[in-house]
């Protein structure tokens, strides 16, 4: 039996879980939800209804993949799908998760079903790699590290700036930082400034002051002031032809010592041409597991940590196994 | 409560097991069980019972960590502690995993309890990532690498070969390899000799024709003859002052694509001074996620995929929502 999905939101994100779902086996999009005029949205294939209509879709969905926003959509988006369908989001606020978790546990126990919040790569892989090394190496030094990606925060930033018609920041980790982490020297958690360096490629308006510009940027609290940050000014075309792409990716690093003094190193990776692609992929997968728990009797909020990892895999336990354990 | 282990089989493994149980906040060994005479056996500070008085142990017990062999020990040992305790094991002969695990189901289901099989990092975190690959980015090509480190079943290969008084065998990535998956060079999976190299390192007996044991090493088939092989002639005080660890680790190599079509790499790495003890603190984070399965009511055997991960950190859900995702 195909796992019937829809998605809620189609923004970038949405069309990555809509690949996602077409290229898997046993899943398939009946539905894209939008806020806007269903008219207008053009997918890959799956039909569009508006997000008011929802209700109408109850019996025809086995779990409904929210692709919306952390900063304004998902807190009420969720809540509300829950009364028909199974969801799952990628809400990544971490400072809301516990009060965001709270409310989505609420609506799946009041409608019968589950809430699989915060997956995709961090929150989620990442937090899996987090937790393990953890758990398996608690006396050890753990860091973080983010790119080479754009941050579309960070670039949202460098378009409100005086004089910037458009702009792209990303984000590049300090491979001497991953060094220092990785051979056992870096015994204290790092600096900011230490772990990473923000890059900035800048469309100046006509007529513009470039260093005003470069002076804003670099002393920009919060979003750059910490930071070594270099800043390049381009054309439009350059920033469209080179900088329109979505990569991203990063490391959760461990080290530290076994409990008889040896030393262990854990180290969990990813480099991601598409961020709403692979974070597509990730919540796609998180849908498949999420089914197979509703259908097993699980109700209520989930995260990653309480999903079984096989679940997220087409093949059942038997075929894990014989071939992938 | 402090969850109360038994170590069922007293090696390396069993050492390791030890020291992770007792630096672990939640969990303490309460015996240690021998095949041999318990008085000769010297542990970290574990009482010692003989195997065949495990039975006085069911009620102080909440799940036995078993470190035997896979090639004689478990296979007999876990079926008979099934019949008083929850079990987990490392068991790592991969050909024979679906039999053993159909012996274990059978023992634990009769028993009303449960056994998770073949923790440890390959199989166990390994086959979590590639479980994770295969479900996330389908359309790539995966390599697991092993190495730098000691291989004791080939170690114990050259020991048998005339003239060799002891010897250490290392397993040695080649990083030209890792480097052609990463980039998508590879698109092939990839030849034998092309991804590791083997390095022994030889204590000869006095006399022996050291051209004819190098000729039986790097000739000797499925061992070493399909790999570029190094042999260096050492003494046995340098054996044992240089080559005395059990440092092992991998990584788990997949590049592909996201269906969208855009790169996709994802690799998980460790690098490990201790084979043992780091394999003894995944067989002990392990334990303490089974018993809270089974104080949840789970039976039967189970593997890594099974269990949601959170379950193995001390800490309760609600923290890890908190602090980890």
């Amino acid at each position: 039996m195909t796992i019937r999905t829809a998605i809620l939101g189609y923004g970038n994100l949405g069309r990555g879980v809509e690949q996602a779902v077409a290229a898997a086996p046993d899943m398939e999009a009946v539905v894209v939800f939008t806020r806007r005029d269903p008219a207008s949205v053009t997918t890959f294939g799956t039909p569009v209804a508006h997000v008011d209509d929802m209700g109408d879709w109850a019996d025809r969905v086995d779990v409904c993949l929210c692709c919306g926003g952390s900063a304004t959509d998902l807190a009420d988006q969720v809540p509300q799908a829950l009364a028909y369908f199974p969801t799952v989001d990628s809400f990544d606020t971490h400072a809301k998760i516990p009060e965001y978790f709270a409310s989505c546990d609420r609506a799946a126990s009041d409608a019968g079903t589950a809430a699989l919040i915060s997956v995709g790569w961090d929150p989620g892989l990442f937090s899996l790699a987090r937790t393990l090394g953890e758990a398996i190496v608690p006396d050890s030094l753990e860091e973080t590290f983010w790119g080479v990606g754009v941050s579309q925060g960070h670039s949202d930033a460098l378009r409100r700036i005086d004089g910037v018609a458009d702009a792209v920041q990303y984000t590049v980790p300090r491979e001497e930082a991953l060094e220092s982490v990785r051979s056992g020297e870096a015994r204290e958690p790092l600096e900011t400034r230490a772990k990473h360096t923000r890059r900035c490629f800048v469309v100046a308006e006509e007529g513009a002051d470039r260093d005003a510009i470069t002076d804003a940027i670099v002393t920009m609290p919060n979003y750059f002031a910490d930071y070594d940050t270099s800043v390049e000014f381009v054309s439009a075309e350059e920033l469209a032809r080179n900088h329109s792409g979505m990569p991203h990716g990063g490391t959760v690093l461990r080290r530290g010592s076994t409990a008889g003094g040896s030393a262990a190193t854990m180290e969990f990776s990813l480099d991601l041409g598409s961020n709403p692609q692979f974070t597509g992929a990730v919540v796609a997968a998180c849908g498949r597991a999420l089914h197979r728990l509703v259908s097993g009797g699980v109700r209520g909020a989930l995260t990653i940590f309480d999903i079984p990892l096989g679940a997220l895999h087409p093949e059942g336990p038997e075929h894990l196994r014989a071939h992938l354990l």
